[in-house]
């Protein structure tokens, strides 16, 4: 089915990913949080890993699940049956410009009902009365919360090996979330037939990100479990390393692709004969996976969430916050809110490739009436973002949600490209991580970052991205767990 | 009255700026066009200088003044008299809260009807007609543009010497830029008792900016005078060189000042004993002028206007445009047309002044209860603009526009500060002057341009400014034609 590539050994990491797969994806809404299953993985303490960011909460946990799974499917993984291969280095999958997310699974529907199991280590799981079925919920949760996450969740029944599993919540309804673990202790009591109070022994919450310290008396008092913080960059370092080396998980905007709409056969524009900026068609936002992932380090990571960390890492895995920009996801959100009847992240960025900027940016070639040749600028270039809303005469005109929330992107991914270029070039960095919620998949998100990248390194250095992006600290958190039980 | 001070020559630049004085300030609209009076400079051909960028269009052009003007008053030149002392650098100015711009002058009222004269050289003026009365004015022009323009200028009648001239327009009304040179070259050839078509041959348009370029078929249709394009980087380079040898143009927020706020006595911040951002309150916002300028090369120049330009000029005067950003003055002016009332830059800079940017940005506190202290962040960062605003559970909160201009002209000015910082500690330049039409003399923007570069810089390097901070290009523009006269 696929072939399991000998991954040189990763000392700073404990977790075995040897083998390790992304499980199919069920749904647009998860396809940053497709469980990885880990096949030569066992786990030694049961743990749930959280990251609370301004906005997000994300959460990671692990659940036995030691058959390989049944249908981790090539299709899955590596892109859609339709999907033409545009470059020799591993398959690139096409991001369809109707639908920002990556290619839905060809299998069949039933394997949903069928991965039902929200519970955790330590015991052999007991797969009665998982048919289909959530028991014992408590009617605490809303109707659909937590059926509709367990129904996400894969795992199934003997040792060795299982599953990480992957949950978000907004910040704002942090209840949901702290509802949510206890959810899962709960059942995982259920499952190991032991009382709530001996599973609660065996389980600890590690914590991350700002809220870590915000919601630490809550999580302590509600969940009645100990609750270890963690340092967050230290998270999203870790994440980051472990991520980086699960096959098919890093992805780039293709150098190929890159050249051929920079440099290659002009798409022209006007009478000028300029090229383009990337746009929605493919195959210019056909992307890569790196299926025989090597380390990664030293790279620059860039983790985009409500707002953005820049963080140097050495090759020995040593690091340093060097930069940051408070203009990130929540600025595009909390402008978009203010300007568009989006009512969420998702829709925001779906208007966001029906638009056309043009009609709200001052290009170079509003200034000018052609290229500014001397200094390099084509007339396509952005001058100004948002140059072209003014009252006329006092008059306010009225602008397309979809061109607003398109220049928006466009600017806010601009400035975070060009930022993260700057300290990748100070510190000679080549590779240049993009992680956090704010990509999201997107299309027009990862060409933007990736062609400014392009631009101003001159192709010097490369944007990468990861299926994963927004659970680094999630996943660093846990990881953080198995190093310190190892120590101890 | 006032010393002259004794300036090293200048050889790159051909205007004789010994003995240099701003003029009075007639109005606050006029604050950064008041007139540069240059005793001994004597203008060898008439040529009016225009640079026209994405959204403004600034006319520069040269009037006899033989006479000393009458009162160039130190009050109008270095801040109101009631303005305390707060550094031994130069002389502070305080920028009232209440109020943007620099002080207004303390001179009588009737100095607005004296000082009537749009005429041009060469020959020496007639004053009749001229007293508070406009004669022969065209009547297509608009009632109030050309009268007002007029009744902001000075000159008076005797070689040698005269005065810049600065004047402004939309570039969407560029009809209105057109009537006035065309109205200036009649007027002139009216004092001069020439024909207007003699006149036309004396004269001559220096253009540059991207208009230059996009209107350049009409200026030479219409005013029927050679029009000569100029590079747009060239002029802002030489019109910096210019005016940083005009005592009293350049300024900046005083480093005692940024020093007070960031590392004295600590303007405590809820329990964690934090420093405050600078805020409205004098004495934070003063600034120091320059009274004796020496060379100001190299340094980093940031032009903001729609855009930014990020420009390194060496010793010798040799430059390179080396960045930029499109989140310029149209991004802010663009946005905040489309979320608050104002109709025009200044109300949306004077709505920012009442505003509290924390009710929406999120700040570090808001996302962790605390500082991030083992980054250096302090509770008070800004974490995410506008990240506190979403749509909670669906419903559109409102956000008062005070509040909203105030997190946009933060993100805008911290953004470009931190650009500009790292271009120039990239090129090693400690001094980034910051120009264009964006800053209009507004404390906010200037504090925040200096916060950022002290931020970032550690105290290494310095945010300076201008008076005349957005003519440069037409300045340059004017310049660039004396040196072309003294070669042929």
């Amino acid at each position: 089915m696929m072939s399991i590539p000998s991954l040189p050994s990763a000392k700073a990491i404990q977790v075995d990913t040897r083998g390790a797969l992304i499980l199919e994806e069920e749904s647009p809404e998860t396809r940053d949080s497709r469980g990885i299953y880990l096949p030569n993985y066992v786990e030694p303490v049961s743990h749930i890993a959280v990251d609370i960011g301004g906005s997000l909460a994300k959460v990671v946990y692990f659940t036995r699940s030691p058959d390989h799974p049944r249908s981790p499917s090539i299709t899955a993984t590596r892109g859609s049956p339709s999907t033409v291969s545009l470059s020799h280095v591993s398959t690139p999958t096409s991001l369809s410009p109707e639908s920002h997310d990556m290619p839905i699974s060809s299998s069949s529907p039933s394997n949903h009902a069928r991965n039902v199991n929200g519970a955790l280590t330590p015991a052999v799981l007991d797969q009665n009365g998982t048919n289909g079925h959530v028991i014992n919920r408590p009617p605490s949760l809303s109707d659909t919360t937590f059926q509709d996450s367990l129904l996400r969740r894969v795992s199934v029944q003997h040792l060795p090996g299982g599953s990480l599993n992957f949950e978000r919540f907004e910040t704002e309804h942090i209840d949901e979330c702290i509802e949510f673990i206890e959810t899962l202790i709960e059942r995982s009591a259920q499952f190991n037939h032991v009382t709530i109070d001996e599973m609660r022994k065996s389980v600890k919450i590690m914590a991350t990100g700002g809220g870590a310290h915000r919601f630490y008396e809550r999580f302590t008092n509600e969940l009645h479990v100990p609750v270890h913080r963690e340092d967050e960059m230290e998270c999203l370092i870790e994440g980051l390393k472990f991520l980086s080396l699960i096959p098919d998980e890093v992805y780039y905007f293709s150098d190929e692709l890159i050249d051929k709409v920079s440099h290659g056969k002009p798409v022209l524009n006007g009478v000028n004969g300029v090229f383009e900026r990337p746009s929605p068609d493919p195959p210019k936002y056909a992307v890569s996976f790196e299926s025989h992932p090597t380390p990664q380090l030293p790279c620059l990571l860039v983790n985009i969430g409500s707002g953005v960390s820049i963080i140097k890492v050495d090759e020995d895995g040593s690091f340093e916050r060097v930069s940051g920009t408070s203009l990130g996801g929540g600025t595009l959100w909390g402008l978009l809110t203010l300007l568009t009847p989006a009512t969420n992240f998702d829709e925001m960025l779906a208007l966001s490739e029906k638009g056309d900027n043009a009609t709200v940016d001052m290009l170079v070639g509003d200034i000018y009436g052609q290229d500014y040749g001397r200094l390099g600028l084509k007339s396509t270039t952005i001058a100004s973002s948002f140059g072209k809303v003014f009252k006329k005469d006092g008059k306010k005109v009225n602008f397309s949600a979809e061109d607003i929330s398109k220049s928006l992107l466009y600017a806010v991914s601009n400035n975070i490209g060009q930022i993260a270029y700057m300290n990748a070039e100070k510190y000679n960095l080549d590779r240049i991580y993009f992680g956090g919620c704010f990509i999201r998949g997107h299309a027009a998100t990862i060409s933007t970052l990736s062609y400014a990248i392009r631009f101003w390194s001159k192709g010097t250095k490369r944007a990468l991205f990861l299926r994963h992006e927004g659970f680094l600290g999630a996943i660093g958190a846990w990881i953080k767990n198995i190093g310190e039980a190892d120590a101890s």
